[in-house]
């Protein structure tokens, strides 16, 4: 496998073409962003953990029956990755109310939900990703009914493994953001990745943010909290 | 039946204890608001046309099965209705992209969906009625699933009949929004209104628009396109 141009870039990966045409090269960079790209900066190292994980997370995943884009773990940055065209939702699961869900309906962070909720963002830097529903969703042709209900049935399947996964490293899974794209037949997998970067992740015991909210919030720390998690990850895969 | 004291007094209507337990009167007022209140003004004659026409959709759904609060028309601004425990949530129907879903979306106003849509947003003033999906609404404790399909039912009914009777004015109903309510036993049935207050009405040939976007958007001829609908309503039930 031969890396090729690079196709586009952004705000957390570069992806490459190679000489496959279903396979593509991710990138994982230390670039940090959030509110829309409105907050930037560097979090020293996120590229290497972020890339790490979330290949190991992925690979975990198909071991339970998650189809995802995880091929093999390249270097330390990089990934081989089945190529998807990415569905324009972002997809959401939280089991406790916290960041923008807190905000907009009044409900304090850390509240638990007695059934975990999924939520759909429109992918649109633009228009700032707003929130939609699966009416939405299709009304605007972003995706089908079926393509819909698979991505709903497997990302509260992904939900109950991260969770109990979360949960042996003392950290819970507070929410997380996935996406989903299609091969060339039109199977729908996992794509994107899975890391700090798009979880909550709080320590069980003491609460702390483990995750991008303390670069979002400047609570300091970002880089610590990052290999503390990728720490209790590996510690627990051993 | 005696009327009894002022129980509330909303941005459209005043409604009042009646000598019976399971009943009450709302009085349409001429007031006008938009934009969560932040607009304010009055459409003259507006609380006679919309208890008049609200009373009169609602009993015809009433006779295609849809349950609703409306008793009787006691004047032209009063109406005995059912008490009902309103569910926090205003529900919205839309069969062509208009207003706050065309500037969210940025799908162009007119926009035809090849199916109806509905959405749920939060009834709270505080927040600004932020939209919701039913995973939320079930979370929050809004209402329950069962509720949750109930309304969607008779949302989506509600749509066809209205849709049809529409069309039979020159009328296209572009998008629309209800409040279901919870009687004693538990039964939902539509409650509040259905007027050019709550919904988009579009003259079938030349689009113009026959409801509050006069008002909110400042096109003048507010209280003519009102009395325009109402005569065609009128007209077609004769
Ligand atoms: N398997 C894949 N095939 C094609 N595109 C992918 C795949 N996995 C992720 N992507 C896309 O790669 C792009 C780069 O990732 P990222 O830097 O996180 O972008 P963004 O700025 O949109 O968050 C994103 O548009 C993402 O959807
Ligand atoms: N059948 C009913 N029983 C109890 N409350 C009702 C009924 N129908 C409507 N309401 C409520 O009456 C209130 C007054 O109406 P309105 O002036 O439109 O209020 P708002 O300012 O909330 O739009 C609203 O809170 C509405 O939900
Ligand atoms: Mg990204
Ligand atoms: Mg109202």
């Amino acid at each position: 496998m031969e890396k090729r141009e690079q196709l586009y870039e952004g705000k957390a990966k570069k992806v490459y073409a190679t000489d496959q045409p279903e396979l593509l090269v991710v990138s994982y960079k230390d670039d940090a962003t959030a509110f829309n790209g409105l907050k930037k900066g560097t979090i020293e190292g996120k590229g290497v953990i972020n890339n790490h994980m979330s290949n190991r997370l992925m690979a975990y995943l198909e071991k339970k029956g998650i189809p995802t884009h995880f091929v093999e773990e390249l270097n330390e940055r990089e990934t081989l990755v089945k190529k998807v065209t990415i569905l324009p939702l972002e997809v959401i699961i939280r089991n406790l109310a916290a960041g923008s869900f807190s905000k907009r309906y009044g409900v304090e962070e850390g509240t638990a939900f007695s059934m975990p909720t999924i939520e759909f963002s429109y992918k649109n830097d633009d228009l700032g990703d707003p929130l939609l529903n699966s009416y939405h969703a299709v009304a605007m042709g972003l995706a089908t009914q079926e393509e819909i209900e698979t991505i709903k049935k497997y990302a509260f399947a992904i939900n109950e493994e991260l969770k109990a996964f979360w949960a042996d490293c003392g950290v819970i899974l507070v929410d997380f953001k996935l996406e989903f794209g299609k091969t060339a037949d039109g199977t729908v997998i996992l794509a994107d990745e899975i890391s700090p970067d798009t979880c909550r992740l709080w320590d069980s015991q003491t609460k702390e943010k483990l995750d991008k909210d303390r670069f979002r919030r400047d609570l300091g720390g970002t880089e610590d909290a990052y290999a503390e998690v990728m720490r209790r990850l590996e510690e627990h895969l051993r």
